[in-house]
């Protein structure tokens, strides 16, 4: 089965997610610094979410790049992921609405534990087709970050109970981890093809 | 006339539906559990509509994948099935937000009847300029599972003023029934490449 | 200059226009038929829109298909088509909500009126770099059609003044001259093949 | 790495950006001009950034174009560019809510500010793979509109304080800078082709 429409149909959900967020951020009815300022928050829940889809959808274009084929549970494996990242923009909303509250902040961290679940479950399924010592097998490898990214976000659901800038500061751990950038399937790709 | 830009327009309107969907899950002024409640039975008609919009992704990408080319009234039906699909969020929507009143119920699966109906069109419609042999009509064979559906919405509708519990066990049979692997395109295409 | 982007970004504008009007049809707070009644005029005027979107996606198809390349000056020909189009969801949703009051059913006819001639200026740029012999100049003809469009935009503008039925009357005329296929483009592209 | 799904990618986040931004033009409650006059600026600020919006997507698609390949890099500054892309509904509906006020008008030039300095980084991150004599550093050449615009940019946002429609009329102006076809690339495609 060809890959095509599903990195096409993926682009499209993934673009769509990261675009309606800024609808989050309503328009003020002021016009002054004053009126800005409780969209702060909002704002910079914003800017961290768009880093999450960004992370999502650059991974997902060098996982798909990788691999040759897809398989029907592939393609359900997919939407499952975009299940997950479509929730982003209410929690996004929710987290900014009420300036970082224990239980918004958790519940973001539970979304990204689900999306960093089902991206995992997707390349379980697609390693399933491809053979040992295919590009895709090669590149990924142990996948330890994406194993650490999962136990993070747990860690922070957990610590959005004790103090929320904890929980926070985690997430901007995980997303600065993931775009330092991710040479690993780059190179093996290139080796196989030198 | 070839399919790729039917393909590609199809994918973005879906992709939007699935995704403006996530629009109607309004971000709740408070910031604990009981603001979270009310919107348990929004969120989860949005998980059913999630599953069958990606269901019916699903189902035209395989479709449209068995098949070598398209018509002028295949653009023409793809619209008419589009039409239905992008009725979805409203009625999801009006569902959720009166927590599964008989009416809305009803006027989901009728939204979900005429979705059906638009498709088993569209397959007629592709069949007409497919030959008898082709991977397309082999595929289809005699459609069961979509006629069989259009019964189970049409008896969930009357069902709704019964219990509505009924009819939601309905619609998620119904989508249980699909998301079962349909392994018959699949099979086809391969024995036909075979 | 390849014309590949430049379809599929129509495709996505236009995917997203037919697909966010649908997002000023408000869910009701009520769950019954009284709930729903005053949605009929938002409704009716959803649907005609979406056909006229739908024939431009359909026109267009055809028109980028016939023609072998673009220029400069046809990327923003375009972009101005797409203008008027993205007014269309406004301009729907103001002639809904009024229950087809003159002034909106007016602008609703500008609105369409400015796109047909959009359209118009887009087939002129593309003629322009296209031979007399060529498919596309073939294909368009005199483009009977999309004069008399013309007119009667114009024409329902005034009309709308004196009764709006009349004007509703004539947008669901042009539709309708549309939706029977037009088989110019189609007939001389095989012609040309054979 | 391939550009493709970069390409794609960008034409649905510009494609969903320019085209949300007419859910900012709300639909009025009064059915006469004077429940239009309101939306004026609404509409005024929409017709600008549609332009700008599609001058970003005109002179992406010449830069993609030209470009032969992208990198790790060139995925994250395209990124960079699209999330001050997606700010641009935000500050136009801020900017014609409040009828044109100081602030919301030099926000705006903050946006395109942020959004041209993204852009040239970008390109500067696709000359780094692309050697001296490719059609790429041709086309470019010394960029002196891509400077001159940061610079009335920059200058748009001090005057934003002395009167409102000096900013404007700078913002109008740089895109009228941009909406005389840039033939610089094409040239050079054209020549290094001949």
């Amino acid at each position: 089965m060809g890959k095509g429409r599903l990195e096409a149909f993926s682009d499209g959900v993934i673009a769509i997610i990261i675009t309606i967020m800024v609808l989050e951020i309503k328009v003020p009815h002021g016009e002054d610094f004053a009126a800005l300022q409780p969209l702060l928050p909002v704002f910079l829940s914003y800017v961290l979410s768009f880093i999450y889809v960004g992370i999502y959808w650059n991974n997902h274009h060098h996982l798909l790049h990788a691999a040759k084929n897809v398989s029907g549970g592939a393609l359900w494996a997919n939407l499952h992921l975009l299940f997950w990242l479509s929730l982003i923009p209410f929690v996004t909303g929710w987290m900014g609405e009420n300036h970082w509250q224990p239980l918004p902040v958790a519940l973001y961290g539970f979304v990204l534990l689900m999306a960093g679940l089902a991206y995992y479950m997707l390349v379980r399924v697609l390693l399933r087709i491809h053979s040992a010592d295919s590009a895709l097998a090669k590149a990924l490898g142990k996948d330890v970050k994406g194993r650490l990214s999962l136990v993070f976000y747990a860690l922070a659901i957990a610590l959005a109970y004790v103090h929320v800038g904890l929980a926070i500061g985690l997430y901007a751990c995980v997303a600065a981890m993931w775009l330092i950038p991710d040479r690993r399937i780059e190179r093996h790709l290139q080796e196989s093809q030198g």
